[in-house]
């Protein structure tokens, strides 16, 4: 099997990648180890930013997304039972953010790539990348029970945190920048109208609470438990109580419960691999960086990503020029940076850290008091929420 | 011996205070344990705030600052051999700060309140504060050699962070904020012209340095040490070596060398004491709390306390409301932990911590990074930087 371009993974980089791509007229194959209904229903982020939403309309990819997804011009901040609303717009000069479900964007993106696209191959377990440092790179893969390989001009791993990409590259040739966290978040999806019309973050002494949705009748919430925590020892009744108890105001607010129907732990990491690239493998999304959800950076990151790559690609098949290419890591990690930077700030003034101090307590009000207070401090994180620049 | 407010402590918060409340017509008497050259001489800090150099001025002590100070408009900052310049003005609406050491700020209080105040005792020791609960406290001290006791109607205590005033609230009453810093810092004044006209911040692998200055004729200078460093173990030489490393850049800027006339090595703390007053005891300065030397905030908080102060017991006693008595603590708190806050985040962007990852020191380059491309960010660093409103 041979193609100019081969992408690894049919999450939402690889799944763009390959659309934006068939766009530029540059055949690719995708190849995914889980079959479509997996792909299409593990539950993940839910919060595009206004440069995420734009690729996607651009890529003929944003019907459904206009259509069904809820604009949304602020969130807001809860603590000391106080609330305190960021409003996006007034801060950015115009800017909202987009909530429509990462699985709404890939069931989007695979229906457009079994129509129009090239090979998109479900159960096709990559084994092995090689040769990435020759001028023919190729994956090894696993499909319908015998062993292939797929022949490139250059390969992508969009494989995520886990994939076999990343290990392709020796490790003297990278350095790898990483933290855990000792805490998770326990969501919950819940067939009821979600009980505010934003995000709500909420630091509490109990820990932080997330209210989120997913469309006008199905509620997305989030607790922090402990790192190892198991989501089944968790009854719905204890997780509506804990909400509550974090979520409190001042005022008559109220919170509105419904049937749970999917519960889970998510673990909390900041990971980045440098350089994204190595010869003639490009690494995107989850497989070269990871951040802490608190911040929703995860989606779009892999979205500016395979939109640099894109761009290059082409670039390089239109010119001969390697110069995009060439610069593709640099440029994506300066926005990577900023996005760890910005979602281990979040995670930390929100989080209740087990081992946290009274002085560092109290410099996460201190946090969040500023923001409530200056409008610079406030207008910083609405820039950082909406989105760094794509370039 | 009686008088209407007892103060303890001739550094800033108690020789301001002593000269707002003669300016308000209300006596007190101010004990100093040391000597009027030690006073006069112990180096601290350097920049006034635009409040506090409007509160100088409204006091009647802003003459000599105001012909020998320097207006300056900005700091740089300085990381990975660039140069970053923060313009205050421009960032906040016409804000600036002076530099005017602290010294020099003693010498004409003092100057002021021998010729026009009350009582100010040098090598006056307190000993005690007792009965802070009555409506009778009164301040133990000794002085010329025998003890003898200040009875008051209110005693302030602005003795510093090893004085004894706050000792003699009892622990049940106090919560208390702390963190120490595995560093400190070595300073040193020289006989030679700034090598720069504003501060010079800068973030070096080796550690921080920090490019200050007295006058246009003497330089102030800073190296990042451990905190157990004995300043004599560093010669001249090795100082400016290690200077001229941290503070390299890509153009031709120069370290210019001279005489260095003073040097020693200042410990880095947070700390907070709550309340910050008991009965008739108010503590202002570092008595209640200290901040690390980043970001200049420790006199500048001083100054807020007193001018609160000042304007609360005046309120008591010209109308007998403790209503701004009564506000005090809380009123200075919110601004005293923007400052801690502040000079958190600027010493922990800058410094070297020994234990740090490589994680982390990636995201102090990404915050510098921020402050230099986000001008909601560096506006946000500016106005922490020229100060809290002391409201």
């Amino acid at each position: 099997m041979r193609t100019t371009v081969g992408i690894i993974g049919a999450g939402p980089a690889g799944l763009l990648l390959a659309r934006l791509l068939h766009n530029a007229g540059i055949d690719s194959v995708v190849l995914e180890s889980r079959d479509r209904a997996y792909v299409e229903q593990r539950q993940r982020a839910g919060i595009l930013e206004q440069g995420t939403v734009d690729v996607l309309r651009a890529a003929g990819a944003g019907e459904r997304m206009d259509r069904e997804g809820l604009r949304h011009d602020g969130i807001e901040l809860r603590f000391g039972r106080r609330r305190h609303r960021v409003d996006f717009p007034a801060l950015t000069g115009g800017r909202s953010v987009m909530v429509y479900a990462q699985t709404e964007v890939c069931k989007d993106l695979i229906a457009l790539q079994l129509k129009e696209g090239g090979p998109l191959l479900f159960e096709a377990e990559a084994l092995a990348v090689e040769g990435a440092e020759s001028d023919r790179p190729a994956v090894r893969f696993r499909h319908g029970g015998r062993e292939d390989v797929l022949e490139c001009d250059y390969v992508v791993g969009c494989d995520g945190f886990w994939g076999v990409s990343r290990r392709a590259i020796p490790a003297e040739s990278a350095r790898v920048y990483e933290r855990a966290y000792p805490f998770g978040w326990l969501g919950i999806l819940a067939d009821v109208a979600p009980s505010h019309d934003e995000l709500v973050y909420a630091r509490h002494e109990r820990g932080f609470a997330l209210l989120s949705m997913r469309s006008p009748s199905i509620s997305r919430l989030y607790l922090q438990v402990p790192a190892d925590t198991d989501a089944q020892t968790w009854s719905d009744e204890h997780i509506w109580d804990e909400l509550e108890r974090r979520l409190e105001t001042d005022d008559d607010w109220t919170l509105r419960r419904g049937p749970v129907t999917q519960k889970s732990v998510t673990p909390m990491r900041s990971f980045v691999h440098e350089p994204m690239r190595h010869g003639r493998l490009f690494l995107a999304g989850d497989a070269a960086h990871i951040v802490p959800p608190t911040g929703a950076k995860g989606l779009n990151l892999a979205v500016g990503d395979v939109a640099t790559l894109a761009r290059a690609l082409e670039h390089r098949l239109r010119t001969g020029s390697e110069e995009l290419l060439d610069a593709y890591s640099d440029r994506c990690l300066r926005r990577v940076w900023q996005a760890e930077r910005f979602s281990y700030d979040m995670t930390t003034m929100l989080h209740r850290a087990p081992d946290a101090t009274a002085f560092e307590e109290r410099l996460q009000l201190a946090r969040l008091e500023r923001i409530a207070t200056c409008r610079a401090a406030e207008a910083d994180l609405a820039e950082g929420y909406t989105g760094f620049p794509l370039d």
